[in-house]
């Protein structure tokens, strides 16, 4: 029996991968990954066969469960299978029912963490999500609604930390803003809509909560964050940060 | 000019560096560096100089105007000044006021994230942050107080996410006990310390809320984190992870 590795694939740009991740890509004999990975990432696994398995937390439970069993299948006829998933496989990644199915046959696995999106937003702007005085909390969420899950249980969350960044959500910001607006928020919190975080591409729009619909629909429809709280102010001020920031290494 | 990078060292192994920050610390003249970075991270930048400036978030405001000044100092002298620190450098890591004082200067300076301890830990446990019917928010806190901030002021938020992840709190457990209680949050939530995560001699102790001074204080003196919630749960339950898990490459 082979060993499954649970990759995270970070941000997008193939140089954040971490040296983990690569080692394993150029050892594997199967890489299943997740659609929104770049084609350079890929690149690396240049001797595994590549499976394409459905867009990220777009999958429904039947795919998932398709998954798992083609992960457990892979493990019998392989040493080294990868599942390579964007960003960090912990965090809205739906690690937990692979591990499961992985336990559950007693196959081998190991989890490699990622750069998860909401640092590669943070990088790109130059925003840091805590700042003294300002943010001692950061709150991760997500809008989007599982079989079973309360619509709006992610909104409490994000209303009580001092920045909330919200994944999955250029979609639905204008839920966002109702839900943000009836726990609490105030309209005029900063906020910034982040598109294509760590990869090429990247850009951000910078407003209050109240635009933020407006500042999703602007974009031209890439993966996309959106940033919420006092720390984002700075971006709105200081002009320190470029869309694309000189880049030093390729 | 030179130019500073703000690089994240990640959680402490040297393969969890992404590629991009091993292409600068071999590319760099200088790097000053946390007290908490590894060594065979540091002998990545074989031909820098290398500058120990403290204790990650230990330094106090005084140390802090001295490392922004000899950032700047040092981009008058070097093409590649490297800054780097734990984890991630926007996640507790006070970059701001570094960003501030290059931006003031008019030096040139790029982010680099990285992997945070909470994915190492998330990654070592096998506990995903988030999960399906479970867990939807993830709130990182720190009960940390600086210069002018109010004690209490994360645990609003620590107690509102479905997951909370506490850094820099193994010394404060008592406080972090009460706190969450206060806010709400049940005596016998599942809680995990997790000690060196992302390291070497990586350990974790799994309980209750009410338990978590005990486990905070069992531990062996490592940087450690703390779990809550309901996803940490499976931890006691699931035999599928260990403590030092196979590990394929070096």
């Amino acid at each position: 029996m082979g060993t499954v590795y649970l990759v995270g694939a970070g941000p997008g740009a193939a140089d954040l991968l971490t040296v983990r991740a690569v080692r394993l890509l150029e050892r594997a004999d199967i890489v299943f990954h997740d659609a929104l990975v770049e084609p350079d990432v890929l690149a690396i696994a240049a001797r595994a066969e590549k499976i394409a398995v459905g867009k990220r937390c777009g999958a429904h439970s039947t795919s998932q469960r398709f998954i798992n069993k083609r992960l457990v299948d892979a493990a019998s006829r392989h040493a080294v299978v990868v599942r390579l998933k964007g960003g960090d496989p912990m965090l809205f990644g739906r690690a937990h029912e692979e591990i499961e199915a992985l336990a559950a046959a007693r196959i081998d696995f190991e989890v490699v963490p990622g750069v998860t999106a909401a640092l590669a937003a943070a990088a790109d702007t130059g925003v840091s999500l805590t700042r003294r005085g300002v943010a001692r909390s950061v709150a991760f969420v997500t809008p989007r609604v599982g079989e079973g899950e309360l619509p709006n249980a992610w909104a409490q969350s994000a209303a009580a930390a001092d920045t909330a960044v919200i994944y999955m959500a250029s979609g639905q910001a204008g839920e966002v803003v109702a839900a943000m607006l009836a726990h609490g928020s105030q309209r005029d919190l900063p906020v910034a809509v982040v598109e294509n975080a760590g990869r090429p591409g990247r850009s951000w729009r910078v407003g209050r909560l109240a635009d933020l619909r407006a500042l999703a629909e602007a974009g031209a429809g890439g993966p996309a964050l959106i940033l919420i709280g006092e720390v984002v102010r700075t971006l709105a001020t200081q002009a320190v940060t470029a869309a694309e920031p000189a880049r030093a290494v390729a």
